[in-house]
């Protein structure tokens, strides 16, 4: 460490790349007069993705989820908050790049997570958007809602049916909340809001790859997740591979069966890629990568040959608890960035920290407005106690107060009332064609300013 | 009226266009089986525009002020929504054209507002948005909060002093609130956010050409507002007229002065322009139209002529009453709503009509968190009194349950912490650029997808 100029030891620089779960607790845990802090992310906000899915189906609003990056880290005058995206690092001068601009650091910590990813299929994204930002939620919310506004308008049937057809890829958490709230939405939220469409006969089909949804959990839960989603009418397709998505028609491989659908609304809750920054490193610093793209971690979450930088949350391949690496899931990630922030706080006091221990207090998956399932390790739980404590748990997370409120506040209104009030239709203008077929499709221009 | 096949009168179909307050009142006071209703708007919700500049500041979500016009109309069995834009009409065939299809009517109802407008110099646009859309609204609220992160960025004083000067054109209701509300950021809410700018330091500018604030409210109440502005840090600038808005430059005109102030963010609230249909109307069947596009009616709102189709809101323009065509605000437009909807059942029983007349129950508007004028006439308020009628009165007429409880919890948060949760800046991604001159620009691509 230098000493300034007075000679005494000036505070130790930490630069933090990326605000979700893993970035924002570390931040918060070296609110400390010693560090001098500097979280970078792209946008402004903390967003709290486990909920990001219900933005997608019109209960709640971007806002209700984020948090201002600096409103949460007003207190830590020993933080700055940065605006920008990293796009180079020097590890020899400890600098990170943000467009152009020289950010110097004693200690850096990679926090930037992780995208979703079509297996190399680039070209499905236009058609099966995933969902990983605020802006993806509000372009499936679109599409959700514009399918039921086009099918109401359609007067052939075949069309008609493929309007209200909605094939989710992937049978994992997101998949599976994803594929309950579309069909709460077409068999109860708007059932009675139509006058030539009967939305009780949208097709909901949730497509996986394994033998059975939810992988991840117990092989009890996953069963109990499926029965629950068949009840609320999902049509549950396991060992079921998407070989091609194009032109309204997804493709499937069952066992060596091809079977085509037609269908107008496809989302993406498949594979996810790390974010490019592991492949930045890779190439910087010889970093080594699996193969999603994640940076293959030390037992203190530092990379190899580096030891003050570390990757932490779904950029982090840690394998060295389990043999496999541990899953891209919040509480992973907030474990990981308070761990780091004490191992700095060690070094400095030159205390001996232990290696990165995650506790997994359990895993949670909501299916419908009131069953869940919840595995606690030593109990299993489904169906209504199970989302009572899912939406506790939710609830509890959430950063700021005024967001648990008012996200309790539309959950009791959507509970008791099946209502969905932030279903808006925005972002783009509606613009009504012809396509060359004479297929009807309500296409979308984007909206000036907008 | 036509008979059916069996001889019954088939109910009288009544088209309204636009699902703003004049259709929105007009459509569910025409909740009755003797009329089948269809209508139609290019947005599939209501939008709450007296508190758009709330959205616009980031107090509330689009969702909060907004309503789902299929939810709002559920029961009316009667009705039909159609999402879709309105491109010709045909009187004599009594049909609209929605996207090459017909719709057919007894009685037409035309209700589509007004957007805002550069008085022919539309090239501002790009400079000093408007606010009348969920997406105005959105980019407004980007504008607003980039210009601190921009700041905290520059180095060069002149340049940081560009980005935080705010420059509102237009003294009206939506210019003095989001005047207000944006002086409400700088100096209390982001107050304690930033490292590098002090945003005490930031100006905000209210344009005004005439001698006040507020022109159509009575002397007293401008004077008021205007202290009240001054008060929350606002420079109030009368008989100050824009002569130039290009290139981070405000052209202004005092006198026989000429001005240049130097400004990253310039937000309009001037003039409106009535919606494209005023137009349409003159060249199809010859309606008389006054300079700002809006239809010239007749006592009962109807247009010369044709008696059978109905001009409501911000599109019409009704001078029976004073000689002065009515406002363009919320009460005139729902009561106009409503009285066509009992004109139509009038004629319908062959019972007379009287001609429409408006109650005028008063004007306000806000001034920041506490303090508001209020002119209702028989009494004139300002201040905290004002602003807590102010506040029921917007409550009261938000149409659904769950937005007059979240409105409620963000204002009581908003009022209590000087917090406001939803100031995301969302719909571009950020990319940083030097431009030509080496001016730092947060520049903005569109975000895919969205």
């Amino acid at each position: 460490m230098h000493k300034d100029s007075a000679g005494n030891n000036p505070p130790h620089k930490v630069v933090i790349v990326g605000g979700g779960f893993g970035g924002l607790y570390a931040a918060k845990a070296l609110s400390q007069p010693n560090v001098d802090v500097t979280l970078i992310d792209k946008r402004n906000f903390h967003l709290f993705q486990p909920l990001l899915y219900q933005v997608a189906t019109g209960t709640l609003s971007p806002a209700d989820i984020s948090s201002p990056l600096r409103a949460v880290l007003s207190k830590s005058k020993n933080t700055k908050v940065l605006l920008g995206e990293v796009n180079d690092i020097n590890p020899k001068l400890q600098q990170v790049m943000v467009g152009g601009e020289e950010i110097s650091y004693d200690t850096l910590i990679l926090a930037t997570g992780a995208k979703h990813s079509y297996f190399g299929k680039d070209d499905w994204e236009t058609f099966a958007p995933g969902l990983k930002t605020v802006e993806d939620a509000i372009e499936m919310r679109r599409r959700i809602f514009m399918a039921f506004e086009a099918a109401e308008k359609e007067t052939d049937p075949e069309k008609r049916r493929a309007w209200l057809t909605f094939v989710i890829v992937g049978g994992g958490p997101t998949g599976v909340e994803l594929a309950g709230a579309i069909a709460e939405i077409a068999y109860q939220t708007v059932k009675e809001d139509f006058r030539n469409i009967n939305t009780s006969e949208a097709r909901i089909l949730l497509l996986e790859g394994m033998d059975r949804v939810l992988p991840p959990f117990a092989q009890e839960l996953s069963q109990e997740a499926e029965a629950s989603l068949q009840r609320l009418g999902v049509i549950v397709r396991t060992k079921t591979l998407v070989t091609n998505i194009a032109n309204d028609i997804v493709t499937l491989k069952v066992g060596d069966e091809v079977e085509e659908i037609a269908t107008k609304t496809v989302l993406w809750g498949a594979g996810v890629q790390a974010s490019p920054l592991g492949k930045l490193l890779s190439e910087k610093i010889d970093a080594q990568c699996d193969r999603a793209g994640r940076v293959i971690v030390e037992e203190d979450l530092s990379i190899k040959g580096h030891s003050n930088i570390f990757i932490i949350g779904d950029l982090a391949h840690y394998a060295h608890q389990t043999g496999k690496p541990l899953p891209g899931v919040a509480p992973v990630a907030m474990q990981q960035g308070q761990y780091v922030a004490k191992l700095i706080q060690a070094k400095l006091a030159n205390k001996p920290s232990p290696k990165f221990n995650y506790i997994d207090k359990g895993s949670l998956a909501v299916i419908g407005r009131n069953s869940a399932v919840v595995d606690l390790g030593f109990i299993k739980l489904t169906g209504f106690l199970a989302w009572l404590i899912w939406l506790f748990i939710h609830i509890y997370f959430l950063i700021e107060f005024d967001n648990k409120l008012v996200v309790m506040i539309q959950w009791g209104w959507n509970y008791i009332t099946r209502n969905r009030g932030a279903r808006l239709i925005t972002g783009r203008e509606i613009q009504e064609v012809k396509d060359t077929d004479g297929y009807y499709t309500p296409t979308i221009k984007p909206v000036a300013n907008s």
